[in-house]
């Protein structure tokens, strides 16, 4: 490629609008070039992530401040380096980090932030995508979420929202490594819930958007839930709590489904966890960036024995990166979510 | 006294209507007389609590059946044994249990029911009313939901919600000598807040009825709060939510603002426990009957040294029951509200 691809943010979306190409400005421009101590590179692969929408609502994220319009998308991804004037960094290496929504990105690697959320994969998995699912982040969050916030027994009956997604096809998996008794995912669709059962080994599956959800929680879990691993939140986290069990455990990683609506009222049964002398403990993954590591290791060693299987839902190319996230919020993807831009 | 003194479930109160006698039937019957294997108990002292108004709601309590209508309306209190036929229990040991809103209840001391939630009083405090209060269940609780549900660490900055009640005054002096660097309370009116400052030597007080509650908790809590005993939901906990710290802990010892309220909405910015990687823990005094005299000793040596206050809200008269209990809801009790009986 000789110009470097961009999607540079146009406007900030209205409250309910979806996200689309309509946001942005598609534009190509010169490569950049390394300056000393700066290093450029490819970018291979995209992680659509449901932050990204926060990146476009100034006054909305907790984490991130909204990115300038006119300027270039921000995103995680995965790319080769083509250009170094670094030591540390040498051509044709492989750099996880934020890439941003474009073919070539300039990196400075000084300060704290840069040493906190970047790293090169001297490993790649095949494909090196996986570094950005399951082996990587997504699986990552659920080991955290799973671990630490939900503090997962052996024998706990887990329930997991979003089971279907990156996070959450990871975090049954996982579930059931670390020996729980049963795992039960929710989804949006039938299809959703043959495929966590058929191809993840799930027990059960529920469809969050029948009418009979309540009642099929009620006869999923007849003992209550021990362990709820929600990315959800609104009304499905509302369904879910008076079956809570005794002395549960919510892992709080998420509320997409209320994320960007002001209408939010909150969990109204959260005296169930009153009632079930049960917790809720929220979590964010980047707190475990220097344990990544660790959680990384693991998850190699389960795929390599057969116990983790994954699945990505790869959106080709970089002008498709707006439909890509967008996607997540509709409930389109089966795994973790992709956007191949080269290689 | 030659007569039996009750008050009689007259009827279930409406949705939104006060505690008042007239739910009751105020009656007089024959003292009881101990059949083999039961004793009687004359009734010293009751403790009026916000679980009362539960008894008299079918299907609203998760913990207790309601009491049917014509029953003697139920209560624990403190009372004297004046007939036994029971060989461990003698005429004129101190009895703690669910003695009912009478002058006499006869007592039959089997099932498990029976062993985990009563008690004779073998070494009296003075007044014994106060082993109803901080010194007992009111403390008690304070104790393990800070210590158990809370987790409370050296150095902690509290808020205390309900801080003028009975669990609360105790829970912000129990604070204090669990090593917080700063305890604060919430109440319903100025002079309860210059009473948590001055008697109970809270750090602060904030009325969470003035119009710039969230403004004063900022200014109270520069750098957040670590941990959050809450009795009340509802708006308090939604407007103490985003002024939680890093790694905060809500201790959920109730929801009084909206326990018989179906307009509930849930705590809106339960969120912030993601945000601020917070938890949420709900605790039930009861599951620790068998560590109750773990905690009462602890009390006793904290009182003996001069750490703990103990206040008592004193309601006298078994006639004055409903509205002793109503005064719970309503916010007028200093301290621990406690029902004098006879004595």
């Amino acid at each position: 490629m000789t110009v470097n691809r961009q999607w540079l943010v146009k406007r900030y979306p209205a409250q309910d609008e979806p996200l689309s190409n309509g946001l942005f400005d598609w534009t190509e421009s010169e490569i950049p070039v390394p300056a000393s101590g700066e290093f450029v590179v490819q970018t291979l692969y995209l992680a659509p992530g449901p932050a990204m929408r926060g990146y476009l609502e100034p006054g909305h994220s907790h984490f991130f401040s909204p990115v300038p319009v006119g300027e270039v998308m921000r995103g995680r991804g995965i790319g080769r380096i083509v250009a170094s004037e670094h030591p540390d960094y040498a051509i044709g290496e492989l750099f996880l980090g934020s890439l941003g929504w474009q073919d070539y990105s300039k990196q400075i690697p000084r300060g704290k932030e840069f040493v906190f959320s970047t790293k090169k994969i001297t490993k790649p998995t095949d494909p090196v995508s996986l570094e950005l699912g399951i082996l990587g982040q997504s699986g990552v969050t659920a080991y955290f979420g799973l671990t630490e916030a939900g503090n997962i027994q052996t024998g706990d009956k887990v329930l997991i929202s979003a089971a279907a997604g990156g996070v959450g096809s990871a975090a049954g998996q996982i579930a059931r490594i670390k020996g729980a008794y049963k795992v039960v995912g929710l989804a949006g669709s039938d299809a959703k819930c043959r495929w966590l059962v058929e191809e993840l080994g799930f027990d059960a599956a529920v469809n969050y958007k029948l009418d009979d959800f309540d009642a099929q929680l009620a006869k999923t879990f007849p003992d209550g839930i021990d362990l709820f691993f929600d990315s959800v939140g609104g009304e499905v986290l509302n369904t879910v709590l008076p079956h809570i069990a005794q002395n549960a455990r919510v892992a709080l990683c998420g509320f997409i489904a209320t994320d960007y609506d002001d209408t939010d009222k909150g969990p109204i049964n959260y005296r169930h966890l009153l009632y079930k002398r049960a917790s809720m403990q929220g979590f964010i993954v980047f707190d475990y960036w220097e344990r990544f590591g660790e959680a990384e290791t693991l998850l190699r060693e389960w795929h390599a024995e057969g116990k983790l299987k994954l699945c990505e839902d790869v959106t080709e190319g970089l002008e498709n990166m707006p439909q890509a996230v967008q996607d997540l919020f509709s409930g389109n993807n089966f795994g973790v979510k992709i956007c191949k831009v080269a290689g």
